[in-house]
């Protein structure tokens, strides 16, 4: 095992990455050669120790790659199938439980900073065809958490209005699924720059919350005062209480958001006289990416990558992720 | 009241016209002048007698024109207001019941063959901005049932496959939303010619069923082996079987035609083996219209438009929609 | 019109009761002679002023009486009909919209502290064969709120663990609903011999939060762990942290309560770590409060009654129910 | 292998007994030593040839018994758990698919009439607590299939009104779980003896339908012409027209029944008319069999047990049911 050393003050910590070169799949199980990962906030929060891990954790959650080898009795895969790996590997489909949630790869155990994985079979599904590994690499976590919020929860529909915030992962597939669901999509963001990309990616309306911190209110009044149908919300505590103005009676927001931090006072009671739903989420099911590689298949859109790394320059990485400057999604390729 | 007299055998029978020019409206009540109707399976049936309607009842359940007079206590509605029937206008929101699904226009109370009718505000929806009111008038009968058995019932995702059957209206409005969903389309028609113009329309695979009357294996194939989402099956016991050997696991079988009769065999042992669900439906509610609209503004999708009679040619439209050659709707425009 | 006597420091304003003995129902509208009221939070709140209402609103949202007169064009009720009212009169069925949850009446138009009251004839429903006005009169906004969150919400199932807080109106219901529907109920109050009391009504746990204020872990416990389907939350923010605690991974908490009231801190990343839904209500639909009544007529269960107060005894009603003594609900009969 | 030989024209063919001493678990499998089974009309058709299997396939998709190995890997069970099969061993939980459908036990695998079985730990659940092995092997076909029909498909809220047909195990399981669930259940019979028992067991309308040929408009007019919420077909072609008229309009009929055929005509335009859902359906999920063993337990509910036979008596069993006079479950003890 090599150890990705990093340090200075506010920066990251020891990164594991796993070169060993020959595991064995056992009985169900599969081995892949690890060609790609994506950054996620999730795995931010494990290299900088905000989510306690054990010594030696090798994080990552998202990995992509080509099936090198298959245990007894597995019936799904065969060598060079590409493939890509599941953030809940245990939840095979229905709603979510705690035997689903657990196991998280990168956190619950090692994850695919590493050349070679053995994992089980089940914990693993095809990737869009046609599709490089990198771009493969950022579905698991960013793409399945912005596809369930939308096409599971929300049950968005053609003509639905749905709000994003910023440029995130989540944020940007979060516009990709609304508009290919017939959805008209508000973007928010604090670059005019930014939201020209945003709108070239479809985005309807625009709002810079810099210069309209009352965004909630702006985004109201685009819908002529019936508020939007979805919220995707990444910012918790920081922007819930926008949300709230912005959301119609009988909406949805998305509770992913984990950047703005969860500790200041939020106005509830909107919520009850809105009759809104507050839907937390975590990713999704297997089943559920599966669905969603479908629909990606069927609509030929690609996912946005911001910048791509070595394996070696994970800590580059996760500068770069720490920056947010980014636009999409941060890849490592190995 | 003049009445188009019409007749021969296997012919139409006596349609009545009503062109009074003055309702006055009640309390709650509104006058439109209507501008345009369309014509729908539903309509022939009534007018060929094969749905028993009183003496001089006035046909026609599809309407959009203008307000020109409001009864007292109506808010929602003001003279030039552009506005469009429903074919259940006691059906607010939420699941049918015997009292949403009474009162249809052209068949339970007088219809829209008239130049000006009196009808409750609340049975009334604005039309998309700066659509024709022919345009608007294809929409209450034929694309709400669409609407509904994709969005409501099937709630289709992107990635979904659709099936449809033809190129009558409820079949091509059900091809334009499934598209609009992001859900791939196979369409299925007796006409090569009729198909390219399916495709022009967005529909991904085409089986023309004549030459391939064995359709539910061939669409089986098109999506390897897995089977279809969602069929909108207009063609009753004539299509049910084929469509059984079409349809997914768990997925779901709209029923709304008419047009193949229901009097043959269905093979539903596959629908108990295969999890199927069958859902009869008829047209939809008040609120699912307000959100069809919402997504056809959204969408910028139009209606496909197979011909436009004047309100005094009804007789002619009608023979035209008997000799099965239309794809889309046929408008009357006063 | 008459003035109700009104009050000392912290006490309660001057409530208006209508006694004027002869409205005419217009077209479209009903007139019912009120027999009974009951008093919910939402009514305190109006007459403390909590809720701003303009100058001499007749309070209370909640009616029963019977029918003395309908106008012109009414057909579902006739004279003598025990009817009672809709907290949400233009909410006829589906989800909430801003159209439907308007005209609350005792807020937004006057209430039913009144002898007589003329209202439209779908802002009416039966009421359970068999039973009192006061009965009836304890339903509309308590009963049906408990009912919407367990039953069209949460959607409950036998075998389903629902929690639920104190002894105020929507909180029996809520249990005497759980049970109807074969759930397990976990009850909490600060009273032992409340919590006797709710055993009698069936619960199957019972935790005094005053003696175990982390009542959260308790309810964890006795589900061996997997945590609670369902929580009708009536405590907000003096509850949800606890109530988080306590929901399972995927399950509901419905929030009602401004007991507590909003403004503190929420761990809601517990929300989105959990997957809960965190669904805000205001009661429900007239097709939801139909289908309860069929419910309560099934099922033979009856409301608790904690007291009963004449019309002009509605200052003492009020301070009874300030005291927080009450268990159950507090009716107005006149 | 001992095959239990049976029988003359007309009869039951042979049928393979499982008597080998020592399954030894693979990896993830667990060994069973089976303690009773009971019978379905699934294991009736295999055992007839109606459903065509491989030569010496062992019968029987239901078992109940206790671990006595478990294989590497297995931490979900230990020796000495008592445990039960899952028609669907492959479907963990969501909405049925292929992958889902597959192996089940007793036709396209063997099944349970075996003294030790080796499955894997997957395929199995806890028994309700308390439980014989010869109720909780009434449990995995039967009661799952209601289970789901009512619960999952129809939904069933308190105040539903539920029908019933025949007194096999299906139809037993329907009226005890919609009794559980708060409905009220009409059920139907061809004998007034076993409709005084179904009124033992809650039944809260009967009907002879050998006397009430119409039954469906005799349903009808006990719900005063509304119409009935859910009906458990298990008659096919012989019951579905009545039940097209009992059913209400957006209710549901859950088609299971084989035992009526499939081959005759049916008024599939009222299903459209009546907007009905006619839901296909084979069982059920481990995730619902969990639940409504909690459901089970919660409610104190036993199955009806009509009678037990050992192992080696299984012809006997099978004749038994042949004659069409049980009611409720028959079992196998080991």
């Amino acid at each position: 095992m090599k150890v990705a050393a990093v340090k200075a003050p506010g920066g990251l910590g020891r990164i594991a990455i796993e070169t060993r070169a020959d595991p064995q799949p056992a009985a169900g199980e599969v081995v892949v050669r690890v060609r790609a990962s994506s950054l996620n906030y999730h795995d931010y929060a494990v290299v900088m120790g905000k989510i306690p891990t054990p010594d030696g954790r090798i994080p990552m959650s998202d990995g992509a790659g080509e099936v090198v080898a298959v245990g007894d009795g597995v019936t799904a895969w065969r060598p060079d199938d590409r493939v890509m790996s599941l953030f809940h590997p245990r939840w095979a489909a229905g709603g979510p439980t705690a035997e689903g949630l657990a196991g998280v790869p990168g956190e619950q155990c090692d994850g695919f900073a590493a050349e070679l994985v053995a994992v089980c079979a089940s914990a693993l599904t095809r990737i869009p065809a046609g599709w490089s590994f990198a771009e493969a690499a950022t579905l698991p976590c960013a793409a399945l958490t912005a596809w369930r919020a939308l096409t599971v929860e929300a049950r968005i529909r053609p003509g639905d209005v749905v709000l994003t915030q910023g440029t995130g992962g989540v944020s940007v597939f979060a516009l990709q699924f609304a508009k290919m669901a017939g959805a008209r999509v508000i973007a928010t963001s604090s670059s005019d720059e930014k939201l020209e990309r945003l709108a070239a990616l479809g985005a309807d309306h625009l709002i810079n919350y810099r210069r309209t911190p009352d965004w909630g209110r702006a985004a109201l009044e685009l819908t002529d005062g019936r508020g939007v149908d979805a919220i995707v919300d990444v910012g918790g505590t920081g922007t819930l209480g926008q949300g709230l103005q912005a959301v119609r009676i009988g909406g949805l927001i998305a509770m992913i958001g984990v950047l703005g931090g969860w500790s200041g006072e939020i106005p509830l009671v909107l919520a009850t006289l809105k009759n809104v739903r507050l839907q937390g989420l975590t990713v999704g099911s297997r089943h559920e990416q599966e669905a969603m590689v479908a629909a990606l298949e069927a609509s030929g859109v690609r996912p946005v990558i911001d910048s791509r790394f070595a394996l070696d320059e994970i800590a580059a990485a996760f500068g770069h992720q720490e920056s947010q400057k980014h636009f999409g999604k941060i890849c490592l390729e190995f």
